[in-house]
């Protein structure tokens, strides 16, 4: 029999395969989030990766809806979906009789685009939301900043700073200048403050928005106010003065600041920051960014803010709501570079080396044994020489390798090696390995030495 | 401000939203499988969602290729994965330099195709399975076995059989006849045994592949051996007696059966079945498929078999395997079945309702002390009525519910109330909510009532 022509393996391009120590980090990090998720009562929900395009395009025009993989299914127009939101929206509107409000919901889902592929992007990449839909209480927005601030903690992040604005806030500002109409151009021209400053920004404004420049300097006065988040407050009340749309503004901060701060996020964590805008128009109450200090040039890790009407193209139910998105991809290049990933290490910490030839029952028996007493075991297929299986161990990360040859079997023991030292003891595994199992979790309870 | 016109939200035709009690029941048996799979040394991978068609469309003409959802795009000609066996084998061919073997991988991710949807048949589902590649040890084939078993149990399951059965057996019954070079369309008809019974089945070997009664007789007779594992392999024994194909399928199975047992699976669980012939042409060796006995109709839970050459498409080097697939919706339908889903729940078990209009910051403090317990704890937004808040806890599946108005929050207390049997203990919230805690956990260390 001719085999057929051989295809050469490859992905497509911006698209890449998780190889095990990738994966690992990434399900820890999402186990993680939905664990802090869970605690707040989000519950998970799924969508379908293909849509209708006319439900994904919606009021069409964004730059993502651009980007979406569509293509005719039948005589059908369908598209893979581009985010997690446009998704909600149309999920919410179908079963919110069902489902009833407040409803708070996290999804952890692949999205695609078809943007051009850069360093750290791809066009397959996975979103990691969390909103809470059918209400206007303040405590949801609260609750938003503390799911952001336990969840960097658990994932050993202790230098991070919550940036909170409120789009009434600027709204007001406009509104005193006259401006509101322009509003959505000048939070996009300002959005850019951080990356071009703040003279590129006036030019902006000016050039291509088209307001004064003694309007675009207030703007930028307002945006430049710094100091304590009493401070803060305190210096943007005079230049919202009058405006109601302001004035709420601030009192929503003030009120977000006071129940995060009651709800154990310090106040070193959560900075009121008048120059956040976030480019998104559908914003229309507080915005949130996370900024790691440490790493302060990977941009926000965690954004999110309140909307009024999340699902209009698609209900008339009004659905107010607030959420965040975590960027998972910027937060796994941060946890490597901060040093907060493991090291490399097996699934299961302990290798049973396949030593004498005709033994595979006795090891397969003490593997089954070591299990069930609640360890993760794995057990080499072949018997090959104990070097290359030791390398195998060494090269996937385990902790423990056991070693029985034929004076071991007989004798009714096995050697247990610590391989971060490489000190072994032999050990009886006549009670069903149990002095075995408790000498690898004293092993496994030490520390790696150099870690 | 006129708003464009409503468009009407929906899924695809043979495509489902999942509501958070689904997700829930989904979540939890993936995250069992993945400890089980952990616990055995395999590790989690990802590949992409879209892969060239050409690499999914392989040697061409099965059904499931037909079925791809497979658009342009640019240039290229793409589809969307239609199952996890044919991106491993892209996957190994293109990194077994780095990966290295033996390599254990368990890989949960949706696939998609194209076919009719029916009753509980959706064109996105998701895959669940794990494989060992690089060796041919009868170790990986055993554990293969083992980790079904364990599997099972994790889920509550007891009452189920894993049917083996090895491709030489057969093999070695055709070898003997003369009929080797037919063997493929024989194991089609015969993997229809239990659907369309012996007469058709030897209908369908005489006329439409052509061999004659005889034979026709005499495979079924194999197929028809039944007895204890012993029994079986006694009886099978004379009928491919030296056929080296057969002897060689015959010792597979007794080492197997007598490895599993070593690993903890008992005889009634591990039986060999002879008839079992799995449709696909790649197995080579032992073959497995798992019934659950009380409920025989849903079919296989988990299936899976040995390869020779996982991806000689691909790449040079032969890469032999063994591995499973677990049947997730099938799996959730069965345990739905037999009532060992949990009766639907909040993900967090605390309600903390919002009784007193300005007590906000208070709740929020009462919930954060809870959380940092290690308590789920959900806060009700806003200010409703409390009968209001307290169907939502019922209607959520919360355990208890906490109540504080000006009195207890005057005297530094709560109510706790315990959501199955109504009752109510005021305890003071002094320490911490410390003592608030432990009479949660209480709560929730007791069964449901009726459950």
């Amino acid at each position: 029999m001719s085999s057929p022509p051989r295809i050469t393996p490859r992905t497509l391009k911006g698209f890449r395969d998780y190889l095990p120590e990738a994966m690992l980090a990434r399900e820890r990090l999402i186990d993680t989030a939905r664990q802090v998720y869970r605690s707040y009562g989000y519950s998970p929900i799924d969508t379908p990766a293909l849509e209708y395009y006319e439900i994904l395009a919606g009021k069409g025009g964004e730059e993502t809806t651009k980007q979406m993989f569509r293509f005719q299914q039948g005589k059908r127009d369908v598209a893979m979906r581009f985010d997690l939101t446009v998704p909600l929206a149309r999920f919410v509107a179908q079963h919110i009789g069902k489902l009833g409000t407040p409803f708070k919901r996290y999804h952890i889902a692949l999205v695609w685009r078809g943007e051009k592929p850069q360093e750290g992007r791809y066009r397959e990449f996975m979103q990691c939301d969390f909103d809470t839909i059918g209400t206007t209480s303040i405590v949801a927005d609260i609750e938003t900043v503390a799911v952001i601030h336990d969840l960097m903690l658990a994932l050993g992040i202790d230098d991070f700073v919550i940036r909170v604005n409120h789009r009434g806030v600027l709204g007001g500002l406009l509104d005193k200048l006259g401006l509101a109409a322009k509003s959505a151009e000048i939070l996009r021209a300002l959005d850019k403050l951080p990356k071009i400053g703040p003279d590129a920004v006036a030019g902006e404004m000016t050039s291509a928005v088209g307001i004064d420049q003694n309007n675009a300097e207030k703007i930028l006065q307002l945006a430049n106010i710094e100091g304590s988040n009493d401070e803060v407050l305190r210096q943007v009340q005079p230049l919202i003065a009058g405006s109601e749309m302001g004035e709420a503004g601030v009192e929503s901060l003030t009120q977000l600041c006071r129940g995060a701060h009651e709800a154990g996020v310090s106040n070193e964590r959560l900075v009121c920051d008048v120059s956040i805008a976030r480019g998104l128009d559908y914003y229309t109450g507080v915005v949130f960014e996370t900024f790691l200090t440490e790493l302060p040039g990977i941009g926000s890790v965690c954004s999110g803010g309140r909307y009024d009407d999340l699902a209009g193209l698609y209900t008339k139910e009004r659905l107010p709501g607030v959420g965040a998105s975590l960027g998972l991809d910027r937060l796994l290049a941060a946890l490597e570079k901060l040093g907060h990933l493991d090291a490399p290490s097996a699934p299961a910490p302990v290798l049973v080396t396949y030593f004498q030839q005709d033994a595979r029952d006795a090891y397969l028996g003490l593997a089954a044994h070591l299990r069930a007493a609640g360890l993760g075991v794995e057990l080499y297929p072949d018997p090959k020489k104990l070097g290359q299986q030791l390398k195998y161990a060494d090269r996937r990360g385990f902790r423990v390798a056991l070693i029985a040859g034929s004076r071991e079997l007989e004798a009714g023991t096995c050697q247990v090696k610590d391989l971060s030292t490489g000190e072994s003891q032999e050990i009886s595994t006549d009670d069903n390995a149990r002095q075995v199992a408790a000498a690898i979790f004293e092993i496994l309870a030490t520390d790696v030495p150099g870690d």
